[in-house]
C-alpha cells in the first residue's frame, strides 16, 4: 500500500467510526473494550518491531521496517471506534468520555505521526525512522499518561 | 484500498510472517498468543458487521459493508505469524504445530475467501455478499473445528 492509500484507508476507517453510534457497532460495552484493546495490541506489536530496530535490539532491515510500519499505520486508525459512548471500562480512564474533544485530538495526532513514520520507513533511512518513531512514541505516552490507568 | 492493493498487502504480511522465525518476532510465546488472538478478534468484529447485514440484524448499507469487508480482509493476513514454532497455547490445539501444512492450507483458504468477500462487497450487491460471506464462514468453521479448543 502506498502512504496515500493508507491515509485513505485511515480516513475510511475514521468515517466508519464516526458514522455509527457505538451501540450499533458493539452489542455490549465489553465487546468495544475487547476490540480497542485488541487493535491497540496488534498495532503495538508491529510498532514494537520497528522500535527494536530503532533501539538496536535487532539489526536494521529496511523491508521489515517498512512492512511493520505499514501494518502499524493501518492499525492506528482502528482503536478509536471502540471508545464510543457507554463503553467506559478496561484500563481507559473515565476522563476520555468527559474530554472527548481532547481525546480525539490526541488520537488524531497519533494517527498523523504514524502516517509520517510510515513515510519515513519508505525512505529506508534509519535516522529518518528514528525521528518519526520517537514522535509516535511521544504521542502514545502523552495519551497514556492522561487517559490510561496503569 | 482496491482489492489488488489488499491482496498485495496480504502478500506483504504473509512474506513478513514467513521471513522471520517466531522467536525473533515475539519475545515470549504469550506475546504470540496475545497477538494472534487480538488480530483474529479485530478481524471477527469487522467480519461480524458484514454478517449482521447478511443476516438481516441491521439494514444493509453498501458503504458500511465495503469498509468492514476491507478491514476484515486486511486483518485476515495477520494472525498466522502468531502461530510460529514454540507458541503452543491459548485455545489453539497442539495439532496446529504437528500439521502445519494443513493449517497453512486452511489459513490460505480463509485469506482467499476473505479477498473474494471484499470484492463482492465492492459490487454493492447483497446477494453476492451473502454468498461470499457464507464461504468465509465455512472456512472459519472448518479450521476452528479442527484446530481450536472450545
Amino acid at each position: 500500500m502506498s502512504p496515500r492509500s493508507l491515509v485513505q484507508a485511515s480516513i475510511a476507517a475514521l468515517a466508519l467510526a464516526s458514522a455509527l453510534p457505538a451501540a450499533a457497532q458493539f452489542a455490549k460495552p465489553e465487546d468495544a473494550i475487547k476490540y480497542r484493546q485488541s487493535a491497540l495490541s496488534v498495532m503495538a506489536a508491529h510498532f514494537g518491531r520497528v522500535g527494536a530496530m530503532v533501539n538496536g535490539r535487532v539489526p536494521f532491515d529496511a523491508a521489515m521496517a517498512q512492512q511493520n510500519a505499514e501494518i502499524a499505520t493501518m492499525m492506528s486508525s482502528l482503536p478509536w471506534q471502540g471508545f464510543g459512548a457507554g463503553t467506559e471500562g478496561g484500563k481507559a480512564k473515565p476522563e476520555i468520555w468527559k474530554e472527548s474533544a481532547k481525546f480525539k485530538e490526541l488520537s488524531d495526532d497519533m494517527n498523523k505521526k504514524m502516517v509520517a513514520l510510515n513515510a519515513a520507513a519508505k525512505t529506508g533511512n534509519l535516522d529518518n525512522i528514528k525521528t518519526a518513531f520517537g514522535a509516535v512514541g511521544g504521542s502514545c505516552k502523552t495519551c497514556h499518561d492522561a487517559y490510561r490507568n496503569q
